[in-house]
């Protein structure tokens, strides 16, 4: 499945998608709903409309439907990333859409204020997830269970300020994959690169770099730089946003907002600018303020294992230990990493795709503990795909590839069905004989449809295969029921020809089983 | 796949469900969290929890966590019933977990309290769907479509007054299948009906029974019967009830709540108890009052021409004409249905498994032109599978079978992973060569597990096999890498062959695609 080939179509990505989506009301803005119909039994709806003439259809701010060309492509991309998941013999599993608040309360940092909460209906107070993360740590809690490695792929909410034409949304679909358990260290954490580096390359996005940095080697950065313990998180929170805000920027808000010391600020500085490979590792095992530093040691020793682990699995080259990664939550404790895909120098006057990471995550060896009530700790590690940003790209590619091999061309589109057979009839008061024919396809799980009218005309029935791209079509009208026969024909070719009628299904099967 | 046989084991399911379902702490009641973690990294949170000493883990009222196992029942029925859709031809969608409040609002009934608001952040009012029917109303509407046969599988919400036992939730999933678009009449209404028969018997429930009805016949049978107009919908909600209803409650509910007069409510009381095949549509052409009502006559005249292709599509025998089928949802104005499963008669003191109905459905043919500006219309007709009840109905089973066949005799298990092959070594120091080992059969789309301990024991790793029944294992010790060979464990016959190290992949392939 080459989803995405080579490049400068990045660009013409975000153009294209824009010409190609869908017939779409919700980006026209405002629709009146002045309720024309006036039925007897719609009288009181129809009332409560009428007394709301500015009405609005539209969908929630930040979020979208998904059309039958969009699960198409949805489902190929799940498809893989769940067989992976299975490949490395994760578990599914799924919790409810909404928490206690009190359970999602505290997890996630300066982020916190995104969640959706729920309205005070009476009862429980409860919030929409904000990722898959906490709730598989709370069921892991609640369940006493000590070792799991499980997937999980559902929906998530963040009241973020929407910006669409990156990918993101205010409800996405996350694909999560953990480990939970005591075991050796970094051999877990390995595998969750690995897998993320399995999905990347699998889905053809172009090339990609997995940044890796540890928590205790950030925290022993601030420490070794001077920052307050105090500090620590929210400056951790700064120092993520370098993938979106430059240097200076980020310098300042620390400074400026989170009363950091300049020159505290500047020493930071320097190590954020570092990247490279395990020889980055060893260098800053002989860094003067760093080497002085439990948390920092024992960090780099881990990751000088990973990498060890990295290079047998034949991914090292891929991974780029990187101090300017932080991550945002508030739960990591040790390994970090984030995928991004690499951009191509784009011509002069073409606007980047920036589509952020395509995937990130980390261990977490605090956060089963904190649901415990004795306080016993079940380290994880985990990572998460971001599919509505693959999505998005894998999206805009396709629909390019319609539009440059099959659209310009014979007028092919993406299938959005799977329907094999058509049962049609060029004579008219055929409808029973159709239903009786169709009847039998369905009974032997063939995937068949005609149309929902009593006489349609014959051009109409196989117009409407060739544009939805149903292969066979099966004919029956006076002279086949007569000599009990029935003609069968290939949509591509035009080509027709009569079996006798109680060899249809084994013939159509035999025509699938072909092709 | 047959995951239902024959009977008494509904009251089994009750029991056994109860008594095998995993450790959930949530039934347990309160946990206290007096986090004894203390890490630094934690400091923040913790200290949010220690300030809440009565905090409590579990999950909100009427919801539930589904496990691996529950996963691997849950994806069977969902594989049944979408590849049943995608064989009718649709296309799948989806749409956002929540909606404006004010396109929700007047669609239920009575039962628009039971939706869940979304709390006022700032910005729109939002409530979670309540089914996937209106938003699939609101969708044609904005997007102007006037014509789509799709699926959609999706997450629910409603504010019930849970009662878990019988398999209702606050959060259930539904797996719709609707027809949008102006066709010959009842044609496509037929197909939903066959479609449901399909459902049901691939499941494998069971006997069942499809309760049919038109909303012009029970508006004509009030009309006939002297109900105000006005009281149309109201009296509609309390016939619904007569599944879990005596009728001298429904009647109570009636008179004295909603100010029916007791004759006319008598009246109701003689045609609600009638219900038959076609013949019973050939009588109520004949009642007195009824065929003085042209709405009914509609009604009655439609459901002759359904029974017609029912009869075609050979499911005319599942399907009962009954009168006493209301259906509580505002928006419907045709046809409607609902699948009940037949009790079978139990034994003295056993309780009977009541789960109500597992689909329903029926036509809507005024709820887009309530979307439009100007009221144009699309006439939909669709059908709904309850899959949270026949999960709980197949989960009870499957329970019991593994207790009888396999959980009394050889202790085998429900698998609820995948994995192939599991990478051993009866050596220390092998960790190496275990990870060069698994990255082959990953690269190679291998399902493949293994220890992630340094110096795991070789009989441990081969217990871990057999107790989450993989079926071969590949072993890797000190003579086998010396001689360029890998040893092949099935896990089932204890048989193990060398082979040469570079066949490995191919032998393995050969040997998955024989089991």
């Amino acid at each position: 499945m080459p989803l995405l080939g080579l490049l400068p179509w990045r660009a013409w990505a975000a153009l294209l998608s824009q010409l190609l989506r869908p017939p779409c009301a919700s980006c026209t803005g405002a629709v009146r709903c002045q309720s024309q119909v006036a039925e007897a039994v719609l009288t009181s709806q129809l009332k409560a409309h009428q007394e709301k003439p500015n009405f609005i259809i539209k969908i929630p701010k930040g979020t979208r439907d998904l059309s039958p060309q969009h699960m198409v492509v949805r489902e190929k991309i799940l498809d893989l990333v769940i067989s992976c998941f299975k490949r490395h013999g994760a578990k599914g599993m799924d919790t409810p859409a909404f928490e206690l608040k009190e359970i999602l309360t505290e997890k996630y940092g300066e982020d916190s204020g995104l969640m959706y909460d729920l309205k005070d209906q009476g009862g429980e107070l409860l919030s929409l997830r904000y990722d898959l993360t906490v709730p598989f740590a709370r069921y892991l809690a609640m369940n006493k269970v000590k070792k799991m490695k499980r997937y999980h792929v559902g929906k998530v909410w963040r009241r973020e300020s929407p910006t669409i034409v990156q990918g993101r949304y205010r409800e996405f679909c996350q694909c999560d994959f953990d480990i939970a358990g005591q075991f050796d260290p970094m051999i877990p954490d390995a595998e969750c690169l690995k897998i993320m580096c399995e999905i990347l390359s699998g889905l053809q996005l172009g090339d990609f770099l997995i940044k890796v940095n540890d928590r205790r080697i950030v925290d022993g950065m601030f420490a070794a730089c001077g920052v307050p313990e105090s500090k620590f998180r929210a400056i951790c929170s700064s120092i993520d946003k370098l993938d979106k805000m430059a240097w200076k920027d980020v310098r300042h808000e620390m400074v400026a907002k989170k009363g950091l010391a300049p020159e505290v600020a500047d020493r930071i500085g320097d190590y954020v600018q570092c990247h490279g490979g395990v020889s980055l590792v060893e260098q800053m095992f002989q860094d003067p303020r760093l080497s002085q530093n439990k948390q920092a040691l024992e960090g780099l020793g881990d990751l000088k294992l990973l990498f060890e682990y990295l290079t047998l699995f034949g991914i090292a080259e891929k991974i780029s230990f990187d101090l300017s990664l932080a991550r945002g939550l508030d739960y990591y404790t040790g390994v970090i990493y984030e995928a991004v895909l690499l951009q191509t120098p784009t011509q002069a006057g073409e606007e980047p795709l920036n589509v952020g990471s395509v995937a990130a995550g980390g261990r977490y060896d605090g956060l089963v503990g904190m649901f415990d009530p004795k306080g016993h700790k079940v380290p994880c590690v985990g990572l998460s795909i971001g599919v509505e940003r693959i999505f998005y790209i894998v999206d805009g590619f396709l629909m390019i590839l319609f539009v440059l091999i099959f659209g310009t061309t014979k007028g092919e589109k993406v299938r959005t069905t799977e329907t094999q057979v058509f049962v049609a009839t060029p004579q008219k008061n055929f409808l029973q004989e159709r239903l009786k024919l169709i009847t039998e396809l369905w009974d032997a799980g063939i995937k068949a449809e005609m149309l929902y009218k009593n006489n349609p005309k014959l051009l109409t029935q196989l117009h409407y295969c060739e544009s939805t791209g149903i292969p066979l079509v099966v004919i029956i009208g006076e002279q086949e029921l007569k000599e009990g026969v029935i003609k069968i024909r290939s949509v591509a070719s035009r080509e027709e020809v009569a079996i006798k009628r109680e060899n249809l299904v084994a013939e159509i099967q035999n025509r699938l089983s072909e092709s």
